[in-house]
């Protein structure tokens, strides 16, 4: 097995790093890998915020309902990004409709490639990241404090610095329930298929060195459902908001 | 610089390989690596569908209108996959709604780190690969050659094989124009800013092995907005076809 690969099997959410910067050359191989990443048609509808203000750093922890974001030593912020493009047709003399779902769909691809991509660069050079899916808890929050323009929406949050964290490998459910041939294959009782993965669930949380609790995978998944995303925007709306035609 | 990261920055699209399969071994590596891909809340709501069938690998490439998607050695479809956990709750006796488009945004995220996560895995071990976001063009008909049920969607493709193709390394738009620290960076005029890069596009157009022309990206752009999309299905519509509901 490979170094690359090697790392990939290994990763797990770093939420605590060390009050220190990261080398600049690192970050900028790690931009770079940005950059590179495949986009679809070629259209690079992706921008970056790089958060250093601690003031905004802050704000966005309070979005995201974590404070050890604000403690983040490095935080991007990814944007689906249609302003630059769209006013790159106007100046050419375009005069039709702004962007519409497609073109939001691809840039949002196109977002969390780069994303895991940089994450990728990222453990190869040592470093331990954390994805924050919760700046969709308030996009039109995110908005205000990044100064977003019109055809934009943020995304996805990424934070990463020097480890200084151990938590452990957490268990996934078999591949066999995940990967299928030719066609989506259904099981008699999905219950009885995850027992195991559940009991391995239990002994993950009951012996952890941290926040240990008693819970099973089945139980969280009841949770989702169950629980009323009361803080959370209604994603659509916000959509809407930043400019996006729903209906095309 | 390390091999991962070098393999990142060597990127390149891979649309023609070898007539042969890949060793199993490797397919398990990079399948592992599928299995440990971060996660949006820990729900796994991702499945992968690999496509041996000869008669479904045609109807997927008439699907992205692109022949050789028939003749990739590997060929796997990444579904977003609320299905399996909302029967897990139904069988825990849960009763309430089923999945809405935070789900869908959360599952969505995780099967592109998902792919790229693969896409890296199988370059560290010199494989070539090719995002097919072209299943995008008829979710409804995917939906049909891969007998996916309710509270799923296919939302990437990507192929995989022994690479047979040399394509050239691509241009890319400077992260002066794309990574902003703080806060989102507007630019007076975006033709002055892209006029070096639309001339780097114009020679590598016209200096590649195949498939010579002349285009500049932001004449590209132009086309991209002015595109009636005609043969894409409206995803929204799509998606609620599949059960979610675009309300929550």
């Amino acid at each position: 097995m490979n170094e690359t690969i090697k790392h990939q099997l290994d990763h797990r959410t770093i939420r605590f790093f060390k009050d220190q910067r990261v080398p600049e050359e690192q970050m900028e191989a790690i931009l770079n890998v940005f950059q590179r990443t495949a986009t679809s048609v070629a259209m690079q509808a992706v921008s970056i915020i790089r958060v250093e203000d601690q003031t905004k750093k802050e704000a966005i922890a309070e979005v995201g309902n974590q404070p050890y974001i604000a403690k983040a030593p490095e935080l991007f912020i990814l944007i689906i990004d249609l302003y630059r493009n769209y006013t790159i047709a106007k100046e050419k003399g375009y005069e039709g409709d702004g962007p519409g779902m497609n073109s939001f769909f691809q840039a949002s691809a196109d977002a969390h490639l780069a994303a895991q991509n940089m994450v990728n660069a990222a453990e190869s050079l040592g470093l331990g990241t954390n994805y924050l899916g919760n700046v969709l808890n308030n996009p039109s929050k995110m908005v205000e404090i990044l100064d977003l323009p019109k055809y934009t929406f943020p995304i996805l949050g990424l934070s990463m610095g020097i480890v200084d964290d151990e938590p452990e490998l957490k268990p996934r459910m078999s591949n066999d329930l995940r990967v299928f041939k030719d066609s989506y294959q259904r099981f008699d009782s999905y219950l009885d298929e995850i027992s195991e993965y559940d009991k391995e669930i239990v002994h993950y949380y009951d012996t952890r060195k941290k926040n240990q609790r008693s819970d099973t995978f089945s139980n969280q998944v009841v949770g989702t459902f169950e629980k009323r995303n009361d803080i959370r925007e209604h994603i659509l709306d916000s959509i809407e908001k930043q400019g996006f035609d729903l209906k095309r």
